[in-house]
């Protein structure tokens, strides 16, 4: 029976979790890419605990949004509820990345958010990237991983997803997203650069401010929406 | 004359050592990592002062629990006293490493604990990876290896060594163990990676507290017991 | 038709490009290199947004000074005003090189200034690199990238750019340029390391002082000028 | 003509010098290491600003201790006075070793001697790594390499060069040495990795104390002298 998402989808998700390897953002078995495919409301998901250099497009376990496997023999990430609440709440998703990645991930047990302190933030982030609070007992006993996610889709209340596709989940680590998945590998990797590139800021500056509105959304608009001009037509 | 120590074990401590290097964890011929074979009571461990890039399966040094050589032609590691009295006293031992990684090292010349910062941590170890106390000039003058590994387990007089699988010997540096030789090594690894984070935590919040116990089991638990769903089953 | 722009100094410019990536000094499509030949006044520039991987010689835009494409189909890098303004105003630059390299960017962010604080700075940069004022909001509303130039040689109003061949922006990143494209690489990849020392020594003397000038000079001296003795005749 | 320095110490100094590469302690052209044969009194030296990936065993340039070139086409490295008055003054070297290694050149420009803080450090350093005192303008006017040399001599007026093989240069960096060319690379090696520690034991603990003497002893012991009991027989 042929699979009723796409194959170059289901190939662009393989390559996304393969570049959280390459980034050297991800150790073991850790992180996890996955990608939406919204004509058929499938999401196709790294299996869980599966080494990257054994993983195959083929591996990728494929649900619908209420997390019912259509498709594949393995477990899905265990990480799967969290990326689905994003996907049903976050309109426009084509994809979603989680990492451990070590600067993100320092600032996520700070629960310290991470600002936007220059132009390498704010080509790909427009504005601080926030962190959640922290979840309550009762949210971690049953259905941590859906509770993860509704506390990200909280933390967005007012901010738009897409302008700052990332988050610092606290005491835990990041989510980012975009309108690919591959978007949203790229957005775990500069998250973990302008995370470092932050340690460092702080450590010689501790009250640095952040950038301008004016230089942000220079940049942020440079990149992204109608007027971009950074890249080949 | 076939040897009484399990090939595919021999083959198993070979890998946890040349994990060591691989994730860049020892420089030089720094480091061990030995295997223990509760069947025939017998312990494999890297021979002393070998250059990883040498070193082949059958170099490993087999011992029994009192360090008398069983098979092999070469020095076992200096450190093999301590890895022997970790077997003795830890039950259920599998393997053990040492190594003078970086971050985890500076814990232990700063002497201080690492706690459970965040979800990363909790997912290998089930709270605070202790510190040892200092070794008295008369543990040191004989028998001292021995003596670091009595420090060791005396340390974890009210910890239960398989769910922190993980100690930090005062200005010393890291041992880690496991139920088999590549758990041990894994766990090097992510001792390393969580001292990372942990330093870079606490350089964005000098009193960062450790994660809430209901959020520590939840990870630790996820991965490891009977009620486990992360991973194949 | 033969191209008027140097095909040597063309392969050196795509060189020059490649040895950020070779340095770590990127991520993704960041970064940029040019190269200026004197004799036809024309600047040869990485096209906008391509991956370094795909890059070939012949995909550099050729500009003249100001900015009119003389050879090329695709865009050229957005960051071209920026290096053109260092072309006209910095007399006997042949390379110019941006990167986010993630510490000379953190003092970039920290809005501080790299002080000379060993000879391996006084190797390439005599003196302290200095940083920019902030560019105002009418600047970054229109002609950003040439604006960013200004601020760069306003800077070096009383600096002589090709002793101190580098530039922190303020809250973007660093610029660094040479006698020729490969010149102006290698400045990156000094400047990223002089940085990385340069919060090092921070972190161990808040108050380190620069080193003397007769040290300075003395180092700068050898390797640079009518009386250098480094390298070979 | 046949050479007058053996081959096989030819062949040690080449691989001293890419071992500083392949440990990622030096950039470019930066840094050398050189060989000391007893029997002809000669020293072979890597050439000035070669780069490592072009560098031959037969570049070499073989000089005697005054620094008369006795083989050799190219210029001897800059630093070549430095090494001689190093193997003038310190009986029974074999080689020696400069890097700018990152962390260790921190503590030189931080004017900070690294104290011996655990047993990392003591396997190679028995005791605080000194750093010399600055060098007064007429020492940097003429003959500043050979002053360079002086200084770190003086510095070890009361201390013994082989139990101590490395030393800071302030404002500069490492310097290090061995009983052979290979020692004397691997030296700059673990002082870089214990600078590493040093720079993150200080973060978590800036009043870290020295290992106690009894442990340096212990350590420096297991592997150096007499009674050493590390690696093979």
């Amino acid at each position: 029976m042929a699979s009723r998402f796409p194959a170059s989808l289901r190939q662009e998700v393989y390559l996304a979790n393969l570049r959280l390897v390459e980034a050297g953002l991800v150790i073991g078995t850790w992180g996890n890419a996955s990608g939406y495919d919204a004509d058929s409301g499938l999401v196709a998901i790294k299996p869980s605990g599966i080494p990257y250099g054994d993983l195959r497009p083929e591996h990728l376990v494929v649900v619908d949004l209420d997390g019912t496997v259509a498709e594949g023999e393995l477990r899905p990430s265990s990480d799967l509820a969290t990326h689905l609440e994003l996907y049903r709440r976050f309109p426009g998703l084509g994809g979603v990345a989680h990492t451990h990645s070590t600067a993100a991930t320092a600032f996520a047990q700070a629960r310290r958010p991470l600002p936007c302190l220059g132009t390498t933030h704010a080509d790909h982030f427009r504005g601080t990237v926030p962190v959640t609070r922290e979840l309550h007992p009762e949210e971690t006993a049953s259905d941590y991983e859906l509770n993860t996610g509704r506390v990200i889709v909280a933390t967005f209340a007012h901010l738009e997803p897409l302008q700052i596709p990332a988050v610092l989940v606290a005491q835990h680590g990041p989510f980012t997203w975009g309108h690919s998945p591959l978007a949203a590998s790229e957005n775990s990797v500069v998250l973990e650069a302008v995370a470092q590139m932050a340690l460092h800021t702080y450590a010689l500056a501790a009250d640095a401010k952040p950038a301008p509105d004016h230089l942000v959304d220079r940049h942020f608009l440079r990149k992204h929406g109608p007027g971009a001009y950074y890249g080949q037509r």
